[in-house]
This record gives C-alpha cells, structure tokens and sequence, in this order.
C-alpha cells in the first residue's frame, strides 16, 4: 500500500535498523558496560553549560508569542544577522544576513537546497566514502547522484576522476571535510584544485554548478588543522551547518545554509530556498533552538574528549595490527577491513560485543567505521576485545 | 539556475509575500496599532504559563545527552506512549506507543505521509476551500491534488461531487475540521457518509485509500461542538495533528501523526513513515518539544480568548451588512465578498488599514479569509473602518 519507492527504502534500511535492534539485544543479554557500540554517530558528550542556562533565560526573559511564534520561513531576522556575524568574525568572510535561512539541521538545510536547485535528471556528484543520505536526498528530488570512486588509503578526492564525471547535466557536488565516516579534512590545496576545475567546467558547458559544503563536523578538528571556509576559494558555494556536533544538539534539529552575494543569482536562491523551507514541511527552525544558538555563537566545543578518545582507539586498533588513517576530523575511524568482505568482519566483531558499520553503507566496501563518540571507558574496554579479534586475522 | 519547479513557485508567492510586506509598510507609515492585519494565522494568545515552568523544569532536570540527543527517527519510546495513552482518555481509542510518529509539525506529519503513500500520478482529493499548502505537499511527490468545489454558504463537503471524484488512482483524501480558512467543523453525519463512500469505494476499486485527517484546530471549537475522532468511523484513517494552535508553539514545529493498527499494511505504514520522517531530512522532531508536550497532554486551551474575537468580529461584520457562515472552530472568518473579484474587495480594504486573505489563495474566489487571532483591541479597532468600508457596497 506504500510507494513504491519507500517499499524499497524500507527493505534496504533494514541493514542499519537490525543493527539497532543487535545492539539492544546484546545490552539486553549483556549489559551496557560489555557492549562496545561504535556504530551512531550520537555524540556522547553533554551540551555545553551555558547551553542550558541560555534556555533557562531565554524561556524566562522572552514573550512567549514571539519565542513559541512562527517566523519568517527563512528565520528570526536578528538571529541570521548574528549567525553572519559571527561567520564574519571566525572566517573573514562578509555576509549579511539575508544571506542565512535557518534550517531544521544539515538534513534539513540540505534537502532544502537541493530542492531549490534540482530539475528531475539533474546530476550530483559527491565523493565516496560518504554519507548514505546524500543519495535519498538527492532522489527525493529526483536528482542523480553521481560518485566518484574513493581514494584509499589517504581518502582525499580523486580529482582526475571529478573532472571527467562533470557533465552538463552536474548541477551540484556535495562536499563534506571534515568527513563522515573518514575523519579526513581536505586540504586547502585540494580545494584551489577543486575549484579552478569547476570553474573550468562551467564555463565550459556555460552552466553553473553548485559547490554544496556539508559541515556539522566543522569545529571537530585535531592537531591545530585548519578547515578551509570554501565560500572564499569558489563563488558557486554554499554552505549547511548543523549545531549537532559542536553543541551537542542533534535532537533538537538546528542549523543553517549560508547562501553568499557571489552565487549567481543569489536573491532569486535565498528566495526559492526560503519557499522550499516551507513547502517541504519545515516551515522555520524551531524558534527556541535558534534563539539558542544565537546566544551560543561564540562557545569552543570541548574537542578534549574526542581527542583522547581518538587518540586511544587509533593507538590501540594499531597495535593491535589494523590498518587506518589517522584522523583529523569528525569522531570517525575508517578502519580497513582484514578480510575483502567487510561485512563478514563486522560479524566477526558481534562475538565480542563490538558493533561496527561496513564501509558499504557508505560506498566504500572493504573497510568499516567506528564512531568514537562514545564513553572513554568504552574505549578502553573495547581493546582487549579487539585484540581478541585481532588474533583471528593476523 | 533555480529549477523550473522552484521558478514557479517563487513567482506565485509573491502574492502573499507582497502582503506581508504591505502589513510592514502600513505598520511604518501609520503605527501597529493602526494597522488591522488579518492575513495571519499566527496566535496572538500566549503559551499557557504551564509550558514555561514545564520548559524549565525540563532543561534542569534532563541529562542534557538524552534530551538534546537524536532520538529513534519516530520519537522518544515515552512520550509516543504518553500521547497515545492521552489521545484514548480522550477520545476512546485504542492506540499504542507504536501508532505514534512524533513530527515537525503538522506540516512535517503531512509530506512525511505522503512521501510515504504517493506514487507518480496518484491522487490526492481534498475540499475547497483548503490550505494552499496541500498543492505544493502533494506535488513534493509527484501526486495531483484533486478539488472537490467549494459548498457555499455552509461549506460543508459535497458528497455527491467526492463521490464522483474518486478514481482508481486515489491514494488519500486530506480533510481539514475544524476548517482552515471557513472555520466549519464536519458533523458526525457527514463523516459517517464520507466514510460509507469511501469504503464502498476501496470495494469497488480493490484499492486502498487513506483518509488524512490533519488536525491543527481540533481543540478550537466554541458553542460545545465535538469534532468526530475520525479513526473510529473509517479504518484507513491517519491523523496529522500539531500542538501549534492548541498550545500556541506554531515556531518549535511540534506535533504527531498516529497510525492506527486498523489501517491496512499498518506496520509497513509505520516503518516507511518513521524512514520518510529521515530522508526527507526532519531526522526527528525536536526533542525538547517532545518532552514538553508529553507534559502538557492534559493542558486545556484557553478558548475564551478567541471566542470573544469571534463574537466581537462575526457580530460587528454582520451588522455592517457583510455575509458570513458563524465559525464553529479554529480562528478563522469566511467573509462574502460585496463584488464577485474579491481582490478588489482586499486592495479596498487597504484603504482603511485592513488586510484580508483572498479566497481565491484558498481555491475559493469571491470571498475573503479573517484570522481572528489577533488582540481584542485590534478587531475593536477595526470595526469602525469595517462601517466605512461596508459603505463603499451596501
């Protein structure tokens, strides 16, 4: 009785749901604290204090009919200005406010863009490894995604690949550093490449094509690394954010698109993103969760847990002989896989309570990703458990 | 660069946006309290003094992880169970924690059923006059929206003319009572007919056709009127409900859809919804507005309020001599146009500060949209600019 489409989706979600429903049945069998769940991407680290005090007030200082109210579909105007600003300030970039239209997180803000942008056929090139969604995003507008093949074992993109699969058809490309499941953050030089091949191609096919740069991981960061803000390398850029990660707020479904005075007939794109926000269901960004990231603009994300968990898991999965990039971003370990078939050694890991995903999942076999937001003690607990694993491969 | 889709849809919104800003612009040259703007169904009563203590209370007492957390993309376990449980107190029913979908809004519950539903070219059969934005949620996904003509003067359904609308690719029915914009709310005998057809027809068909009930106004209805539950007189019922209205929280994007076991296929229904509420981009709905409304279940909407905008409003316009069916719910008037173009009757109205909504933005020319949520001070206001403006026709 259902579409055809979601008859489709549901039978292939069940990989990723089963794994839910293994990691419940292992607690269950087990207890939380022997099952090693590296397998959500749900940061285990609180929001930050002043978050809560922030609601506090908030919810206390403001009138109700204006902080539980409808906005504008594209936001609260003096909270897209302070979300400019604050961009302003951190990357010397010069946006205005009219440039911002909060969104329901990333996934809101992407969907609501490549809806604006996409006519049926259109095609979307992105980079594999990357996050499955892109593809049911980009369908749900009946868009194409395209892939470009990943480039193991460093996992930067592979540019010759890029520029011969840009046709007249690309309308987008969907980048994502720091890198979901990777940790990968691209390098300002890979960027400069990225963009003067794109700016060759679309003046090659006069079109335009639209750089869209997926960032909930953009404060994760190690090692002093600098993200590059790609608005500055190319003018076709634009930018969804989510407060996810960097404060904590996966549930409560905040973020935003940046969409700057150089994209081509950048009015006409805010105005259509700012339809497209309310048609799809959106309507605004829950009004209380923007009031809230505009009075938190300026908090560091606590990188000092992540850092030690990361540096634990990536110390302890090579010594026990796995093979991995180390990580510079996100709170991801793409580890390669010892046998072809990763899916075989995520089931091997179920012996030892430890849940991982295949690197399938993200268009990339033969490796799996381990998300480490997790409990340090889980950490620790998980090595000798791996160890154990290890001994069945090497 | 924006799609052909988008292009039409930014050109036709222009009407409505022309009229915010022309509510702006009047407000600047002549004060707000000069400006009598009815075009807006944003409730001016505010959130009852119980969300702000429970909205505290929450954020203090909640580990920030599990109440800022992603949730199951269908919602928190708890709070499903909390608003099935309340909904059979209510209305006798016999829901579980299952048959809840916790969503964006009512907005969000409406594109996540139909994504869920619709394939290409299915059809979607609604009543005139209806919320404009059901075109453009049906045409998300390739469905046509199919009008039953509007009844005037009572705006009840045509049954005779639904009847005859129904085609082997009707996939849903969208009702909407109490009504948005006539404020009509459907009698039990109307449901029962509605009901009797609609079977008869899945019979006739061997297709299944789901009735969506979309919910916003529910409890807004005066004079003691009960609004059927409409899954207890047609088993492929679905509700899409949103605590906008009802708890004056249109901003945070808050509401449910249920799923009752007696619609066909109901699991799969569930699964496919809960994987639609995730693609297209919603994730979850925001999760302290999860947790608030489950406190708030049993919180009764002020009605005084409106009712005595609706007395103050209905009676001073019938005593300039404008036609109107009294209001049974929600917080709408559904004026008869003095001239058959009621635009014309909107660009009057300007004159004297009043802006109204065109029927025609309703599918239902020759008559206008009131949306009493405004301050008593406002509609008193009014009704002296009401007598010059009635003296232009009458």
């Amino acid at each position: 009785m259902i579409s055809e489409k979601m008859k489709y989706m549901v039978a292939n979600g069940s990989a990723i749901r089963a794994m839910f429903e293994e990691g419940n049945r292992l607690i269950k069998l087990y207890g939380a604290e022997n099952v090693f769940d590296f397998s959500l991407g749900n940061p285990n680290v609180p929001a930050p204090e002043s978050v809560k005090s922030a609601l506090i007030e908030i919810v206390e200082e403001t009138d109700p009919i204006v902080l539980h109210g409808y906005t504008s579909n594209s936001g609260y105007a003096d909270v897209r200005e302070a979300v400019a600003e604050s961009l302003n300030k951190r990357f010397g970039t010069n946006f205005a406010g009219k440039n911002i239209i909060m969104t329901v997180g990333a996934a809101g803000g992407l969907n609501v863009i490549l809806k604006t942008l996409l006519n049926p056929e259109d095609e979307v090139l992105t980079f594999a490894p990357y996050f499955v969604e892109y593809r049911s995003y980009v369908a749900n507008f009946g868009g194409k995604l395209i892939e470009v093949s990943p480039n193991a074992p460093t996992f930067q993109p592979k540019l010759d690949e890029f520029e011969q699969k840009i046709t007249p058809k690309t309308k987008a490309v969907i980048v994502n550093t720091p890198n979901n499941p990777t940790g990968v953050v691209y390098s300002e030089d890979t960027i400069q490449k990225m963009a003067a091949i794109l700016e060759a191609k679309q003046k090659e096919y006069g079109t335009e094509i639209y750089l869209i740069s997926d960032e909930p991981y953009r404060e994760l960061v190690y090692d002093g690394v600098e993200v590059p803000y790609l608005t500055k390398y190319y003018d076709n850029t634009i930018v969804g954010y989510s407060y996810s990660k960097s404060l904590s707020l996966p549930g409560e479904r905040i973020g935003y698109l940046v969409i700057p005075d150089e994209v081509t007939d950048s009015e006409l794109v805010v105005a259509a993103a700012t339809v497209a926000n309310r048609v799809l269901g959106f309507v605004n960004a829950p009004t209380l969760q923007q009031k809230l990231v505009a009075k938190c603009l300026y908090e560091e994300t606590d990188l000092t847990y992540y850092n030690r968990n990361r540096e634990a898991l990536y110390g302890g999965l090579k010594e026990c002989g796995f093979e991995c990039i180390k990580p510079e971003g996100a709170f991801y370990l793409f580890v390669k896989s010892p046998v072809a078939n990763e899916k075989e050694f995520c089931e091997a890991g179920k012996k030892y309570n430890i849940l991982m995903v295949p690197g399938s999942s993200f268009a990339c076999p033969g490796y799996v990703r381990l998300a480490y937001c997790v409990s340090y003690e889980t950490i620790m607990n998980s090595l000798p458990k791996f160890k154990e694993l290890a001994k069945e491969y090497f």
